[in-house]
């Protein structure tokens, strides 16, 4: 919500009456976000027109926010000496984000109408192994000297600030341009004005180097609720910084990925809406083939069982009930356990407490499920109690495992370096099936005599 | 990682032969999360005593990063004049989220050694419904007035600072406390010192209303890149603000909630090691029993089919094949539409768009997979060519279904104001089994001339 908010109608109906001052004059007021907003809602030769129209200082910021695709859009509609402007004035990660995503020969347009210098940088950026923090990182931060005093800390920031992308945390940085300490704005302004700045500075810097990975930058914000944090290449020198708004953005896309992990997927780099018929299925098609070849082995164990069933119909009746029952039980576990490691809460030295609580959670959940089925089977069989045992007896045993795998698989793989993730719902159900199975034939072929 | 950084096993030797001096000097340069963590490491006796030794001006900080067993155990350990030095420095949202896990009678203690204006704070603050905006905010921020100037703003804010948890964004309010602008501290360097603050402050604010729910706060947050968010009440008066670690923590919070949902579980309050087998039980059965009488419909159609089993008991060996495969395909749907809508990619309006994708996503996975099988039957069962023809088509037009239901209940369950996330894999799965076996029956009992 937002006090004294823009007219969505009455900007629609100054854009149709071509009253562009007043356009101009309501859009001056607005948030970028919201700008972005109205842009994108255009017609496309509408999008370049409103574009145009925005003051120098709002222009960079709401093209940082807009679709690629209407960036695109934009870049192609302008002339050289606009486009240089914008590059200028946009931050190096948003330039960078937007390059990646650009047909090659846009790029090259773009690269050319940047400085020598903004060129240089951006080419260096662009040199981030992905999902690094130098990936995510920017390069507009304030640098001071650890002789300044707080006056001329203050002076430096007046005169340089507007274009960084936070100025509420300073490094302190040494002839080559290693980092030296950390000063707050609020410490600045706690002080008075001749203190120099290396006797209030944080030495105790906590900061994060350019190959590091990016979720481990993400675990370090929130660790420490920073705002921001400085990046280091490995000769220990200040190269960029990553502020709390990317590590967000970082956090809902980790969480995305291990949703769609978690559901047989491979991590799909765009919007759902955005993303083409072609690439969904060739991020869907590769788990649901493996999965698919798995799942025969518990026709198998079906067919082993064939001449029981032949003998005894009835108890294909209970297959469905026993599959689907203790497939959601693993899956329960492995989300528990696959959640937790993620966010920190479960270390692998934990392993043989999770076994445990899962063993007694199992057995607990088992047996109330039993009780139940057990009833509903008396009422509804009242001549078959071996048959009911069977089913019942097979329930418990069933999820007990199925507990136990599904929080022994995903541990598993993390002690081996893979994706934890991985070992979700569909893995350990199909795993789970074939074992469920088993013990069901077994069970009910030793109670009522059919072997 | 941290330039300077502590070390550990020096901390360990300087507790173990009692240097205290030393190791007060040591902890005065750590970070509080990392004095924190220290502390929770030792025996329950060396944490008060640690605890104690800390600094002044560090102690509320470090024990709001406490667990709050260890804040508990503090508390119970401590004077009550040290008790009330530590409930004001505390910032409010940080007594209440300790307040609301303590037990009663440790609640008393620390209210009645707050100051009677703390105390009420707090109160109000307890009384925020759960998941609220107003749960999660905090009440330290700066207010200034529309006619300071920026010298005058910058004397109060060295003066009022201290103790606020964030002094980048402060609020304009009027006498009745209700909001009137927004001016950052970067707005306050950017400008000479006799500027009024009314001119620079703008006016167009993004806030949320103490009853909205915290998920749009969150919203709110990432949709704007935001630090900071006022708060409001009924009467637009300005009752706290939430800072952006507080959003972020919800973010991560909601996120393991729609995980722990979408696995057929009640969201548990607490870390996974920390929840007790009885309520892991309870939060895991309801579903599973929902689920286990749900099934029972598969078992159903799978008997009203026995006689074309009893004819050709190969048909069995497909059953868990089929299951598996569209229950795993209308996994991959609905939880790209859940999560889709739980980060705002795809709405309501979206449906039918959603719907066609699908359509032919399934088609494409249905084919690929269907050719595959195709092939592996050929080969396995050369003389069959019309069951493995019955297979693959019923193969395609379950995955097809599946992958419909799958995006289709998601998307109804929010039309109805239900939470999308419990129509995830276990349930879509249970739904989809029936389907897929109807259609798998119907197909072979036609082609194979069963009925």
């Amino acid at each position: 919500m937002a006090i004294g908010s823009y007219d969505r109608e009455e900007l629609d109906e100054l854009l149709e009456s071509r009253q562009f001052r007043k356009l101009r004059e309501m859009m001056s007021e607005m948030n970028e976000v919201d700008i972005a907003e109205f842009i994108e809602e255009q017609e496309p030769e509408k999008k370049v027109l409103v574009y145009r129209m925005l003051p120098k200082e709002l222009a960079a910021d709401v093209f940082s926010f807009l679709e690629v695709e209407d960036q695109e859009h934009i870049i192609n509609s302008i002339t050289d000496y606009e486009l240089g402007k914008i590059i200028e004035d946009l931050y190096v990660d948003d330039a960078v984000d937007m390059l990646e995503e650009l047909p090659a020969i846009v790029v090259k347009r773009v690269l050319q109408n940047a400085t020598p210098q903004t060129r240089n940088l951006i080419n260096q950026f662009l040199q981030y192994p992905e999902n690094s923090a130098g990936s995510i990182m920017t390069a507009e931060y304030i640098g001071l000297k650890r002789n300044m005093t707080v006056e001329q800390a203050f002076a430096y920031i007046r005169e340089n600030g507007v274009d960084k992308e936070t100025i509420y945390t300073c490094f302190v940085t040494d002839s080559k341009r290693c980092l030296q300490g950390v000063v707050t704005v609020k410490d600045l302004l706690m002080n008075p004005y001749d203190t120099v700045i290396k006797d209030i500075m944080d030495e105790n810097i906590i900061y994060a180097v350019t190959t590091e990975d990016r979720e481990d930058v993400v675990e370090t914000f929130n660790k420490y609720d920073l705002l921001c944090l400085p990046v280091v290449d490995h000769e220990d020198r200040l190269v960029g910084i990553v502020t709390v708004d990317d590590a967000v953005e970082v956090m809902e896309q980790e969480a995305t990925e291990d949703f769609e992990k978690m559901a047989a997927m491979f991590p799909s780099e765009k919007p759902y809406l955005k993303t083409g018929v072609l690439e969904l299925t060739k991020n869907r098609l590769p788990w649901l083939l493996i999965l698919m070849f798995t799942s025969i082995l518990s026709g198998t164990v079906l067919m082993d069982y064939e001449h029981a069933i032949q003998v005894l119909p009835l108890l294909l009746s209970f297959v469905p009930m026993l599959m689907d029952t203790s497939g959601n039980c693993g899956n329960q576990s492995s989300t528990m356990v696959i959640r937790g490691m993620a966010v920190g809460e479960i270390e692998l030295k934990d392993v043989l407490r999770v076994i445990w609580k899962e063993f007694r959670v199992g057995l607990l959940c088992g047996l109330v499920l039993a009780a139940a089925n057990f009833v509903r089977l008396m009422l509804q069989y009242p001549g078959r109690p071996m048959l009911s045992m069977a089913v019942v007896l097979s329930l418990v045993a069933a999820i007990v495992l199925a507990k136990i795998i599904g929080c022994v698989l995903p541990m598993l793989a993390e002690k081996m370096k893979l994706d934890p993730a991985i070992m979700a719902a569909p893995l350990i159900t199909t795993i789970v099936d074939v074992g469920s199975l088993l013990i069901y034939f077994r069970v009910a072929c030793a109670l009522l005599n059919l072997a």
